[in-house]
C-alpha cells in the first residue's frame, strides 16, 4: 500500500455484499438479496409536482445553500413525528442528515477513537460496521436473541471491554425488525439496555430506519422514549418512507451531543441538499401521510406474509432449520443446521435462478456462515412463491450433497 | 467535556465566519460577506422542468438508491469537461461527490492519521481547514504571493516537518480564483508545484469550485493537467456552475487513489442523491451549457469590474492598503497596514451598513488580522458602488482613530 495512506485504510473494506450483488443482477434471477426499498412506495406523482412547484416559485429555498442544521420547516414535523412515538426532541434537537447512513459516520466522528469499543448485535447492519470501523473502532458483537440482545452477555462484554484496557463508549442497535435479521427487541429488553447504558456510563445509538414499517403486532416503545437521562442518539431515514434516491434523514439527540454533531457535519458537506429537503417539508406539509404510511405497510405486509407462507409451503422442516416472522421492514432472516454454508451454497441457488444475500459479512465475530437474509421488499407475490421454491430445492440439494460427501 | 467524546473534538470548532455572518443579516446593510453564489445565476426554470420530467418518467434511477460511484452518464460529460481543459480523467477515474466539501472530507479520511502534515496556502478555504483538522491533522501555512505559493518557503515548510519527525502528505491548493484571495496561481509556479510534490513525493489537492469562472484574461493550466506522474486529486463542484443547493460534486485522480476513495464513500453516505444527480445528467444533455458558462461569467465580470470600480474610488489610497484584481471567481481580498484589526473594525462597518469576512479565520498561523475577503457576487452593481463607498468611510474612520489612540 502506499505509505501516504491513512492508517484506517489497512482494513476499510466495501461492502462484501454489494460485490455479491452484482452476482446476482442476472436476467431470470429472482432475488431476495437486495435491500432497496420498493419503488412502488415512492409518491412519484406528488413528488414530480412539488419538485417542480419548488424550484419555479421557491428557488431561493431549494436551490442556494441551507444551514448546516437543516430546514426548520423539516425539522419541526419530524420533532411532532417524534413526540407522537413518545420521544421529546425539540427541533433544535434535531439535525438533517444526508440520509442515516451519513449519521453513523457523524457519531463516529464525535465520538470514537482508535481502538475504542462499540457493541454491536449480532448480526448487525454492515454500513455501521463499516462508518464505526473508518474511526477505527473495535466492534464487539453480542449475541441477538428473538427479543432483543442477550443482556448477560452484553454486560460481560462491556465488563471484559473494560478489564482489557480498552474503552467502550458505543451501544448500537436496530430494535424494529432489523436489518438484517428482522428482529424486534421486547420493552423489557430495551428496558434493561436503557439501564446498562446508565450504569456503565455508554452512549446508545438507536437505528431506526424501519420503525415506521411496523405491518403486525403491537408497537414496542422506542429506546429513547424509555430513556430518563439523554444518552440515546436517534437515527432516521426517509429511504423507506418517502424516496430512498432523496438521501434525507435526521439524528436527534441530547443538545450536547447535537452541537458537537453539528460541528463535524459542518466539516463533512457544510449542509444536506436544500431541494431534497424542501421536498420532504412538502410532504408533511401537502400529503396524505399517514394515508401513505398505511399503503407502505399494506404493501411490505403483503409481501412479507406471502414469503411466510411460501417458506412453509417449501422450505425443508428439518432440525435446523429455522427464520424470523418479522412485525416489519423488509428483511426475515433464515438459520440453517451448522454444516450449511449459505456462501458455498450460493453458487447453487443461482444455477436455480433466486439469490440471497449470506449471512456471514453481517457478523463481526467471523460467525453466521450457516445463515442468510431474506428481503422481500422488491420481488412481486408470484416471484416470491416461486423464489422460496426454488430455494428450498436449492437447500434440499445442498444438505443431500453435505450428507454425500460426509458419507465420502 | 464528555469523557465520551473523540479526541478530535477538543480542537474542532464551527466556522467563525458563519456566527459572524449572522450578524451581517441585518436589514439594510450591503454585506460583501456571503460567499454564496448569486441565486440569479441558477436556471431554475430549466432544472424545475426536468426535476418534474425526470421523477415523473425515471423515477427508477431519481428516487432509488443508486451506485456508490456515482451515475456513469454524469461522470462521462464530466471526463469530457476535464479533458476539454487539459485533464484525463476517464470516467471510472471519478466519483460524484455531495459536493467539493465531502471530497476534502474523503480525502482527509484517506490519507490523514494524527499529527500528519497538510501543507495549505495562506490564507486557506476554511472548510479545507475544518475537513483536514477533523481527522486531527496539523496544517502549516505557506505565504500566497500574487501568482501562487512562495514555493522556496513551501520547499522549506516540508523539510521543518520532515525534521520535526512529522509526515507530510497533501499539499492543498486552489489554484485559479482562490477563495478567500481570488489569487491565481502562474503556470510557472504550478509547474514548480507538481515537481516539489513528485521530488518529495506527496500528493496535490486541487480544489476547483471556480475554475470555470474565469471572466478575464488567459487561462491557466490545471496542476492536473501539468502533472505526469498522477499525483494530483481534482475537486470540482456543481455549486457555483449550476446550483448549490443540489450538493453535488466531484472528485477526481488516480485509479489507485480513487479506489480508496470509493470505500470511505461507502462507509460516510452510501450513495449521493440519485435526483440530483439526474438534474445534472440532463444539464449536460439538454441544457446550453456554453451559453449558460458564458451568461455566469458575465454576470461576475460586471459584479467583480463594479466593485474594483469602487475601491478606485473610494478606498483611501495609502501605504499599505491594497486588493487583489481577480480574473474570475466570487472573491476579492484587501490588505491594510499592521495596526488595523478588521475585527475590531467590523462593528465600526456594521454602523455604516457594510459587512465583510474577516481575513484572521483563513490564516492557520494566527495571522491576517489586517485582512478581509470581499465577496461581489450577491449585491447589485448600485449595492456594489454604496457599499464600496460605506466602506472606504470606515476604513478612514478607523486609521483616523488609530492615529489618535496612537498619539494618547
Amino acid at each position: 500500500m502506499n505509505p501516504l495512506y491513512a492508517e484506517r485504510m489497512k482494513t476499510a473494506r466495501r461492502s462484501v455484499i454489494r460485490e455479491l450483488l452484482k452476482l446476482t443482477e442476472q436476467p431470470n434471477i429472482i432475488s431476495f438479496a437486495g435491500g432497496l426499498p420498493d419503488p412502488d412506495t415512492f409518491p412519484r406523482e406528488f413528488l414530480a409536482q412539488v419538485a417542480a412547484d419548488e424550484i419555479r416559485n421557491n428557488p431561493g429555498k431549494t436551490l442556494q445553500y441551507t444551514t448546516t442544521e437543516g430546514k426548520l420547516p423539516l425539522r419541526e414535523p419530524l420533532s411532532r413525528w417524534f413526540a407522537e412515538d413518545g420521544m421529546r426532541f425539540s427541533p433544535d434537537q434535531i439535525l438533517i442528515t444526508s440520509a442515516s447512513q451519513q449519521g453513523l459516520d457523524l457519531i463516529a466522528k464525535v465520538f470514537l477513537d482508535p481502538g475504542d469499543v462499540v457493541l454491536v448485535e449480532l448480526p448487525t447492519y454492515i454500513g455501521a460496521i463499516q462508518a464505526f470501523e473508518a474511526m477505527q473502532a473495535r466492534l464487539v458483537g453480542v449475541e441477538l436473541e428473538d427479543d432483543g440482545m442477550d443482556l448477560d452477555r452484553l454486560s460481560d462484554a462491556i465488563a471484559a471491554a473494560r478489564r482489557a484496557g480498552q474503552t467502550p463508549k458505543l451501544i448500537y442497535v436496530v430494535p424494529d425488525f432489523q436489518n438484517p435479521s428482522g428482529v424486534t427487541w421486547s420493552e423489557e429488553k430495551r428496558r434493561g439496555l436503557v439501564e446498562i447504558a446508565s450504569r456503565e456510563d455508554l452512549v446508545i445509538v438507536e437505528d431506526m430506519p424501519y420503525r415506521k414499517l411496523r405491518f403486525t403486532g403491537e408497537p414496542v416503545p422506542s429506546v429513547a422514549s424509555l430513556d430518563p437521562e439523554g444518552r440515546v442518539v436517534v437515527l432516521f431515514t426517509f429511504s423507506k418512507v418517502l424516496a430512498a434516491g432523496l438521501r434525507l434523514g435526521a439524528l436527534a439527540g441530547p443538545r450536547e451531543i447535537l452541537e458537537k454533531v453539528v460541528t463535524m457535519k459542518q466539516a463533512t458537506d457544510l449542509c444536506t441538499s436544500s431541494l431534497t429537503q424542501r421536498l420532504a417539508v412538502r410532504f408533511f406539509q401537502d400529503y396524505d401521510v399517514e394515508g401513505h404510511m398505511r399503503t407502505i405497510r399494506d404493501h411490505y405486509r403483503m409481501k412479507c406474509h406471502a414469503m411466510l407462507r411460501a417458506l412453509d409451503r417449501y422450505m425443508p422442516r428439518r432440525e435446523g432449520i429455522s427464520w424470523t416472522k418479522p412485525e416489519g421492514g423488509l428483511f426475515l432472516w433464515a438459520r440453517f443446521p451448522d454444516q450449511l454454508d449459505t456462501e458455498r451454497m450460493l453458487p447453487r441457488a443461482l444455477d436455480h435462478k433466486v439469490a440471497y444475500v449470506i449471512g456471514a459479512p453481517f457478523f463481526v465475530d467471523g460467525t453466521g456462515h450457516n445463515t442468510m437474509r431474506l428481503s422481500f421488499s422488491s420481488a412481486t407475490t408470484e416471484q416470491l412463491e416461486e423464489g422460496v421454491r426454488r430455494l428450498g430445492q436449492v437447500v434440499e440439494e445442498e444438505l443431500a450433497s453435505l450428507r454425500l460427501s460426509q458419507r465420502a
